[in-house]
């Protein structure tokens, strides 16, 4: 039977250890590769762990020292020996280089391979020794970098330019010499600002002394604005990042990461029943508001998270920056007031009708002759709520920043569970001031 | 004083339309141009249009057809056609033909200018062909498209190929025939899945008869994978997705991406409140239980929001695909009872430490004898609220997929008012089996 890499990458998910390998061995040698290549570093260490050493030897030495940094790293603690034992010396060399770097910032990032020119070279020699490059596993020959004899960073030149010059030119007479280079300890969600924002192919990192280092590509960009991302939006959830896809992370892990906020979360609600507890008075004489808690704190939990995502997001995209915490505030203090407003009116108009037409909310019997009391107490709260919710959502991102933590820390849960617990208080306060003397 | 563009860029986000192009005019020749090439479309759309026209000219014709298209899309309705009136003939009509595309498919991301090899041409033609394209302002050059003469697309060769190859070898025997392409109409997440995925570092677009009509690069899927990130995430917060950057989007625009969620939130909780309504006799006669109701219903909330955050980002990351939905459902039925279980222990641990060290909670006169049963009712609660909260978390996300709707749209604080709505009842049932003949 013909199995075409396509075919068994899209079943790759479904498929345990065993029949990885079984169906990996049905493909043909380039089909084979190409899937190798298609894999994620996690995938390509099972696959080579399950296969004989012979084997693994000839498909490590088919990737880039930085892919077998990262497929390493995949590894389990006493599997990375024997991978490092498979590698040449210059190679393995190089992997250990890039393993001493955290994976998350620009030196973890790097490829250590790339094309050194220099900068007295001809054009025409410049072009047939990158023609050379290729043959010692250089993956990206479209940049040549001009070094001096101490391996400081003159310029760069582009493939494109060498070919494009007359024959005769130097490569320092064609270099590009105003530079956009990072340092080996940037975190990569920087460098993957810098490379969205110059739309650059390729940034050499650089060390102190001005050497160059390794340079990244943006097709590893590419991957890391993804992670970035999921990180974002699983925080955002109220889950600890987690280090593996949904479906391959072991069950353990995946508790692990989610009771932490969820069991923090649930102590921090019980101040809602202290809080509660405290107002039982108002609810006994007035037992028809206990009836709008629920209705109170979702829509306080509910402008709150969404004030919170737009502003988290705005940050990671650098949209925002913490000095604008202010202009923030002040639209963030029109549009609560504004949403507050609005919401406030819809709440007043449902409990009036809810009043007139208690057929309609299923033979219900309404609140009395009191009902416009009831109903200018929920908006007001409403109002209330809303402006809170939203302030608290908006500001929690830039003190989280400021005093040092993740903005996206800020998850939607926390911030709903803040605005639960001021909620009722700011309900039962409005409560107490419009229906003392009435219903109070 | 001389200003750099890395200065004026950092400020941009700060300064007015007028300060924008005063700063922009203070620039040097090639300060400007990087300065413009980093700005997106939309800065580039009001730089433009604030500058007299003659100069119009000269920064329109520095961008490449899809940047232009890109730039046009960005401009009023009513200025569209001024900037089009400044390019000359095939520069109109390329970009007029880009227009017609969707901005978010392929088509629409694709740059029309690559370069064109025939089968039977040379290395060496084809290498000084390619130096040739660039002064024909071709900003790819590292991969020629081998087309036949109906413009059928063959294979690719590299820059890279061609140089390392001898110069006596034509095209069509190093050009590489097993190609990745993609249809015009492909939407743009789907095509930043497979650069992603393959690593690559352009992909031809193709239209029904294997014509090709563009290509698009990975510096360009940069811009998509972020831009599709930030969509979904507003979408988790509750928000449509903006159009324009947090600080940019007019205030009344994004008060309407804000209000509509949040509205019908609103109305879906007065379902809660006409559940309170329903079980008000349990809260008459058992007081106490008003006071775990926001307890309750919060925990619901955070453990659906959270659930549904990890499956939406699995899925847009197709870590997760539709067939999956079972596997999903056993590890979030497992996940669920655990985290339920673990909450529901925290629960109860907190009722009785409440009863037994009132002062802690600030004199709360507590539960009286009847401790234990409060206790596990809100222990037994929240171990169902929880199992609840996350099988509909997980599964609202697949059912919405089905149905042709964002999965996205399942967002936390609809997951959260779900949760809510569904978890009183819960509470009041497992209280009524719980309390009846004792307390009730």
């Amino acid at each position: 039977v013909a199995l075409s890499h396509e075919e068994l990458y899209s079943a790759w998910s479904l498929l345990s250890t065993e029949e990885r390998v079984e169906g990996f061995r049905l493909l043909s040698r380039p089909d084979a590769e190409d899937l190798f290549d298609t894999l994620d570093a996690r995938d390509q260490s099972e696959l080579v762990h399950a296969l004989p050493e012979r084997e693994q030897r000839v498909w490590i030495r088919l990737l880039a020292p930085d892919d077998v940094a990262d497929l390493v790293q995949e590894s389990e603690e006493e599997d990375r020996a024997a991978i490092l034992a498979l590698l040449d010396d210059s190679m393995r060399k190089e992997v250990l280089a890039l393993l001493a770097y955290q994976e998350d910032i620009a030196g973890g990032l790097m490829n250590p391979r790339f094309a050194r020119l220099r900068p007295e070279m001809s054009v025409d020699a410049a072009i047939s020794y990158l023609r050379r490059q290729t043959a010692q596993s250089v993956e990206n020959i479209y940049y040549g970098y001009v070094l001096d004899s101490r391996q400081r960073l003159l310029g760069v030149v582009s493939l494109r330019e060498l070919v494009s010059a007359k024959p005769g030119t130097r490569v320092d007479e064609i270099m590009e010499t105003d530079l956009v280079t990072v340092p080996e300890e940037m975190d990569q969600e920087q460098v993957s600002h810098l490379i969205a924002q110059h739309d650059l192919m390729a940034l050499p990192v650089i060390d102190a002394d001005g050497c160059i280092k390794g340079v990244v590509t943006v097709d590893d960009i590419v991957d890391v604005v993804r992670e970035e991302a999921t990180e974002d939006i699983q925080k955002l959830g109220g889950t600890e990042a987690l280090e593996a896809p949904y479906l391959q992370a072991a069950l353990v892990e995946l508790l692990k990461k989610r009771i932490g906020w969820l069991a923090l979360l649930l102590l921090m609600s019980f101040i809602t029943a202290r809080a509660m507890r405290h107002y039982q008075h108002i609810i006994s004489t007035v037992g028809v508001l206990a009836a709008f808690v629920p209705v109170i704190i979702s829509t306080g939990g509910n402008t709150g998270s969404q004030a919170a995502t737009l502003v988290i997001r705005a940050i990671a995209l650098e949209e925002v920056r913490t000095r604008d915490w202010w202009r923030v505030a002040q639209r963030e203090l029109t549009a609560g007031l504004t949403l507050g407003l609005v919401l406030g009116g819809v709440a007043l108009a449902t409990v009036i009708m809810w009043n007139f037409l208690p057929r309609l909310f299923n033979g219900d019997d309404a609140f009395g002759e009191n009902y416009m009391l009831i109903g200018l107490t929920v908006a007001a709260s409403i109002v209330s709520v809303v402006l809170w919710g939203t302030m608290v959502g908006s500001m929690l991102p830039f003190v989280l920043k400021r005093i040092g933590l993740d903005p996206a820390s800020a998850s939607a849960p926390l911030v709903a569970t803040i605005a639960d617990v001021t909620g009722l208080v700011i309900y039962f306060s409005v409560a107490t001031a419009i229906l003392t003397g009435t219903l109070l």
